[in-house]
């Protein structure tokens, strides 16, 4: 029973099915095939508009290839302190954007504040040895699990527009929010104000297929040069393509991603059920964030359920988590099966009796 | 009939099917799976020593980690004037070494000679304004369709260690090479001095996948987060991994060059007994570059064929093309038929005939 | 009445003249003349040791220079939210360190405690997502005027050690330190396990002449090219190597940073001894930072003194400035005068009465 | 007697003067103060037009910043293969542009032509693999001691304009090329389509005093946040601005260029009166470059007179130097005394006659 992370299984089935159909035959090769055009047409239609789409492997690099995008190597990029950006790729995004900077503020849930955000900005020194903000980012799902409204996606818009920053949204988990807001692509990213978009899809299905999606033409200008030399655009590029094909056909992708919600769902109504356990965060997506006994945790992980402790970084602001307490998060993925949900609350409900028991 | 690249084609069965079987069940993501292990001990059997692998997407993100590992920002890398590195890649290798130079040297057939090494670093200035020379790029095969002699390694090698420049072999080609030389994957690279080697599968079989291997411990210890923060580390990493099993198992990899190589032969033999065709280098792996007249150019391409056409720069001392001759590149891959190959052929004599008559 | 930095006088008397006089003749270019040799060789005598020593025209270039020399692209940088590196430098530092990360930790009076250094380089997570820690920067003046006493470097020095950092000093205003302490130049620094120096010497004399000290061998390895590509080799280097020349003869740089330290310390307790006034951190150098009336702030500007307000970031746990306060900084130089001091007081003395009578 | 550079002697009298003056009182740090304003005014009064000057401290960081300001990390700037800005500054341009790439091309006395330029950029390919050019850059004089027409300026101008590249010329030798031609500051630079002018005062007077002069306005957006973190606002900046209000006062910048042109012509052609003598290249402004006989070169240095032996890359197509030969460089100051001048023609005089007598 491993909910480590919606990265530790393949590829879902139509997915794979599609890359091996497209394996036959010759195709121009970095990019300029059929499928890859038609897997651009395709994302224009999802979003209902013109758009730039770039291809790439990893959600680390288009995360840190739409940041360059937007900050110029003397500029700031504000994010949530916890962002991935930030904190889990290894200073990939001060590389790509050679040196500019990333400022992270706090926020409960890993989310912020529209008024946050325009404080700290305006706040900032109107002078040259301070690095001018630039570009804003932030995690739709966030670090926490916690889905951004559409009202607060078009107050952060509004922040943006109002102080000349673009806006990028992590989407490493977008399906997921989606399917959680019962919203469309477009009313999610560009109709309230995002300029650039990290689609995840390999969490949700690929085996490594990440798209960055451009909205403000002025960020795509220069991608493919960027995405170029940063050794991201694979030689055989309809290879990637054919994921994306695979993904979108009959809505596939939609599909994987209320799987994989409406289990997390279960799992967490199970979980905050249980006597002495209480969510950090409310569910909202695909993973599960309980504060449970320390000897349920240690049950747990005594029967082999594998998953990641979790920091508090971002706890409400009256939460604490006690000393035989542990903060925990369970991630649900396209893959997870019904019977391993109801196993793990199963083995969490007897850790629970038995110490009621004691 | 596409002579284009080696790219235009899919992955080869094996190396997809091991793909497909590995993408059950649930791993450890971002490399840290059973396969990769398994993978990296199959590398240093193969090397026959101790060694480290790093496993990417791109032929150029392998070529410009592995430069950024052997030079500093403030460094020369020697390399050939028409190499991969410095004309193809979009500055690659200059972004991931943060501004490093590369230099780039003449010579036939896109090879370097040792003492022209030898002689260019010898003769730099010694003072700071100088970028000192740290390491040596070369292709094998060359971009010429060329295959460095284990002598020829062997004397770049003494040259390197005599300057303290650490050697790098970017083998797009790898496996093609290895079979034209007939000797083993050692003798072509740390024992005849290679430090570090850009492993290409890609274009020999793989949907997506290069190794970095490093000979030179000091050269893997920073290439994890080289690679994490280039965007590098694929989450579902086995994806990769199980490419390179299905890869070497069973000797596949050896079948498919020789399978390209014998073809190219094929190919160059065909164009070299057609009157007023001679080749521009000798063929020695799988690509076969012929200077033919215009006529036959244009007939090659009415009847579909694709290929591109070359540079002269590296042409041998004496030799010229005629302002009624091309100097054309076609590349045959594990995946081309020996019928395609015939038929070109075909059509070349037939331009010949008509010519003759005309 | 310019309290607003000791950056806004020119040379003191003895640089000038050392300037002027070294301005005659021919001498080699580029740091290789006389005049720089004998600076390099008094700089060794100062820190009574071996020592490499690279002249530079800002306190930006200094510090970037020197952290650049011991953290690597993929490293992280430890040192104060509130230190100039990482709040006034514009990304200096992040340019210099190609991409390299700060991480500001919190600190009354701008100082980090060496646990808190430990159990942030130790809470770190073991993973290549995470840039590691490989050094750490210290002010020595803080940024809010206090001084590290020498256990307090030691205990930091202490840490570095034990978690693999090099230690960096950024000595903007090292000479009012060490007249602070009473100590010598070898005890403040390399004693105490400090492994490189920015020794700033522009706010206490010179025109624009600063040093890079390295005490760590490893660490001066390459600064020469660093120096060049950043052009901050000065052609006419021993116009630099001069104003040194003139700023150590007959300890004239103590006598300076005496004079402004003794003024400075005059100026606060005559603040200090106002109603309504208290001091945010003690004086320890050559800058006081009063926490002032409103009105009193009013009274002052509207005077002519010239001063900029103060950061709250690093007040002691407990102090807050009230809205009808204001937290003020006043910087003494070498070339302030005693007068101006006295009159300041007599301003701030009279407005306290004035509001006293109202 | 030093001929080895025009960077082996201190200021001049009347730019150490104003230097001097500047230095009492208090101004505003940071270039905020008032002999900054007047300077930048006097620069525009001098160009004849609006424009943004930014006052730095080395010949190599205002080549490196004007560059970095024209060329995006992923594109070309085109230059002579013995550009200053490609083989003497440690990589400087390279690192400003976070990895952009210089090509040089060949041309005799180190210029360019304007065919040859528009022939590389239009023969580039059209590709992603290939960095798109961006700006050109040309030396002024160049490094042969070739002065560019009006005429070959204006066609590189039209050349950059009809391909989309900026132009920046490097004006190391600003004054010796303006006297030389005779023409006004505007003519020679942006009424001839130069875009931002790298504008060298140091080796004509200065102690440390350059200029990038921006005429292309958006060229100037960013340069005073990329001057600050690459550590070139230097904190007494007034005592920059005040060495070019001592320059340009009563001509004063005009008469020494004059002076050293006029000492290196009766060098030159002393030089090129001797037997067995021939110049290089055409004496055009302050450096002269013969071909000697091995003896006179032998005599030369044994009588202590200093000068490089130069390079015979960029020599006219048909020159050689002789086996018995050595192509030398001399280079005349504003300081350079008649009477040295005199003495070194006698040395090489003799030596001729001393050759013939043998």
């Amino acid at each position: 029973m491993n909910f480590a992370s919606d990265n530790i299984v393949g590829a879902s089935a139509p997915v794979l099915q599609s890359l091996v159909q497209a394996n036959d035959g010759a195709m121009a090769a970095y990019g300029a095939d059929e499928i890859t055009k038609r897997v651009k047409a395709r994302f224009a239609e999802i979003f209902e508009r013109d758009l730039s789409v770039f291809l790439v492997t990893t959600g680390t690099a288009a995360n840190a290839l739409a940041l360059a995008s937007m900050v110029p190597p003397w500029g700031l990029c504000v994010c949530h302190e916890e962002a991935h950006v930030i904190d889990d790729e290894c200073g990939a995004p001060e590389f790509f954007m050679h040196g500019a900077k990333l400022a992270g503020l706090p926020g409960a849930g890993a989310k912020l504040k529209a008024e946050s955000v325009a404080a700290y900005v305006q706040g900032l020194p109107k002078a040259i040895k301070q690095m001018p903000p630039k570009a804003l980012s932030i995690s739709q799902v966030t670090e926490c699990g916690m889905v951004y409204s559409l009202d607060e996606i078009a107050a952060l818009g509004q922040v943006c527009r109002e102080n000349g920053l673009s806006l990028h949204m992590d989407g490493a988990r977008f399906a997921n929010a989606l399917v959680s807001l019962g919203c469309t692509p477009a009313e999610m990213t560009w109709k309230r104000g995002v300029d650039i978009l990290s689609f995840g899809a390999t969490k949700n299905g690929c085996l490594m297929g990440e798209a960055i999606v451009v909205f403000k033409p002025e960020l795509a200008e220069a991608l493919d040069y960027r995405a170029k030399r940063a050794g991201q655009v694979v030689s055989k590029g309809r290879l990637i393509a054919a994921q994306f094909e695979g993904y979108f056909a009959n809505d596939h992708w939609y599909d994987n991603a209320r799987h994989a919600n409406r289990l997390a769902g279960l799992l967490s109504e199970g979980f905050a059920a249980l006597p002495g356990v209480r969510m950090a965060w409310p569910t909202q997506a695909n993973e599960v964030f309980p504060i449970i006994p320390a000897a349920m945790d240690k049950a747990l992980r005594a029967a082999g359920v594998l998953y990641h402790p979790w920091t508090q970084v971002s706890l409400p602001e009256a939460e604490r988590v006690g000393t035989d307490e542990a903060l925990i998060r369970l991630v649900v993925s396209f893959a997870t099966k019904e019977d391993d949900v109801l196993r793990v609350l199963e083995i969490a409900r007897a850790a629970t009796s038995r110490q009621a028991a004691e």
